[in-house]
């Protein structure tokens, strides 16, 4: 076995199960809040999530940072999308000025923005740097074709969820206490749905959709892609890495490795759209205890998106016909989590507010 | 016609549709924002409403307020709820000692919450007002039975809008920027669902829920009540103030004028749930223009609640199966006003970040 992944057998060994009696605990006490059972809906069991992660003390969710992983992908030579491969570049220098959707989104909840080079294309431009919010971890200059063969070996599956998770255990270290996933690669749907198609059992049919808004002509194709990738390399479903190497791609192994952080440091990580959920699968196959650490921030209007959330029992929190990625959902997610810390610490309970209970 | 409801026809006189030219020229910049056509969804509506509302310039939401409309209701004679009636007074001590469900989500928005005492059955401590946040406005010491005739007079149900506008319209006064209605009253779904039946044309059996959540016998108490108060007063479904008066409440009267103070002042006001758009389809009767100033904060678990968003064209932001009321949904869908508005504010276009379109 390479080094990097013994290393990250290591890794996925020390993630512990969230503390479910915590858990417990939360639900008794929301039960005593000065409001009819549950009527908060879905916050309650949001925060009661949040308690199990922090082991019963009031969840601290500052500071908190999105990563944007970037990769690139063989598979766009089957012509699956509408932008060409200098989009992912071009939308790094973005990230990097302050001007896209992610950058808008986080400042919004005052999440920090960090940049992840997985393996595009083309050569990120060294000044990055500099910046402080990159970080070059190329893994390749962009993955195979999948629909002709294998889009990573096992060995740059395992670095690149390697890398992921070093970035993101660094940012821990740093103090952040909540992470959000994002993602940014043209391309990058494919292989996600392809993913998607080997954990949950759904058809190509059912898992791809239209990414970016593509016409039915390279739909087609992108079906195609999928179908011939998986019978090509016959991904074993119960082997993370055998995945992620066959299918997969850089910047959603990068995924994967920010979440098996989150999990074996003990914080929450919301999830974006379909890429981040792809990586959450590899990192569910690699650790399942890594779910009770997840958070859904929305649910996307990739058709797939909706089986793969369903497949890790994860309850989307914003329901509002999305489809960027760049981690935009995570982000506009975080609000929520912090509203359920605020409904499960600052609200009296039924005592303390003096207010009759039911007859 | 009475002094109160000639004034009111002057507040909806002055109302105008908001700025269509605006949303269209909001429409266009998203149409160049660097990133794929309408990728944020829903987000992108409600960027261009606020901008229709604002008429060009960039939307400011700050101050924000959330004002609880309280109200008690000779209907629960009938037996249609499980909370006795003191709770309505005990919820706004709650309310003013910053205890209940709506303090802890207003804060985590930066809104204020202000509390209207619009005629609750006991009197409100005199010691209230010295908190500068509780106003007491009594149309009378709870609505009569509507299920055994008027709730409340004609005159009372144009004091009651006039009130909730006048409160609303100082608050403007003062600065606030963006509003968002809530409710407290127990037993308060029963005149709300009979409100939505009469302006949506929905059944008794589709539009009456489980409230607080009532059990069977309950329920069909509930369903009995909104019935016979329909049937034996005779709303007349083009008559705003016919409608609240014979099936009304004194809250959701003042939330209906609450509304009108945010249209006729051009600033965005926020919905919560069921007695909240009940109050929407109200203002909505009285002066159609409102719609273009009101968004839905949530879709709550009452089945009805759905019926009057679509009813009033509202798609709501937030769906979370909630049903506690307060103005909580409204409160947390504030954060996505605000993220609205940095998409359309914030984000670069294509020619700006220099990224490449489609090919």
């Amino acid at each position: 076995m390479e080094r990097c992944e013994s290393e990250l057998q290591e890794v996925v060994a020390a993630i512990r199960e969230v503390d479910e009696s915590a858990r417990q605990q939360a639900v008794e006490h929301t039960s005593r809040l000065v409001m009819p059972p549950r009527a908060m809906g879905r916050l309650h069991d949001t925060g009661e999530r949040l308690w199990a992660i922090s082991g019963g003390s009031r969840p601290v969710l500052r500071e908190r940072a999105v990563i944007v992983f970037a990769g690139d992908h063989g598979v766009v030579a089957e012509g699956v999308t509408d932008f060409p491969q200098a989009v992912s570049q071009e939308m790094i220098r973005c990230f990097l000025r302050d001007g896209a959707g992610i950058n808008a989104m986080a400042r919004t909840v005052g999440a920090d923005v960090f940049v992840v080079d997985m393996g595009t294309a083309a050569q990120s431009d060294e000044e990055y740097s500099a910046t402080g919010r990159f970080f070059s971890r190329k893994v390749g200059r962009g993955t195979d074709n999948l629909a002709r063969g294998p889009a990573m070996s096992r060995e740059q599956a395992a670095r690149s969820v390697q890398n992921g998770y070093q970035i993101a255990a660094e940012s821990i270290r740093g103090g952040t206490r909540l992470l959000g996933t994002g993602d940014m690669g043209i391309g990058n749907t494919t292989p996600s749905s392809a993913v998607g198609c080997v954990f949950t059992g759904h058809t190509v049919r059912e898992m791809v959709g239209r990414g970016t808004g593509i016409g039915d002509e390279r739909l087609r194709r992108k079906q195609e892609a999928v179908s011939s990738g998986l019978e090509l390399n016959g991904p074993d479903p119960e082997d993370g890495l055998d995945v992620l190497g066959k299918v997969g791609g850089f910047e959603i192994g990068g995924i994967a490795g920010c979440i098996l952080a989150a999990a074996s440091h003990g914080i929450p990580v919301v999830l974006d759209g379909l890429i981040s959920t792809a990586g959450a699968l590899v990192a569910d196959r690699l650790a399942p205890a890594c779910r009770g650490y997840m958070f859904a921030g929305h649910v996307s209007e990739e058709p797939g998106h909706r089986y793969m959330l369903d497949y890790l029992g994860l309850d989307p929190l914003l329901h509002l016909g999305m489809r960027l990625g760049e981690g935009t959902g995570a982000a506009l997610a975080m609000n929520l989590l912090d509203a359920a810390v605020a409904l499960g610490s600052e609200v009296m309970t039924f005592d303390q507010a003096g207010v009759s209970q039911e007859e």
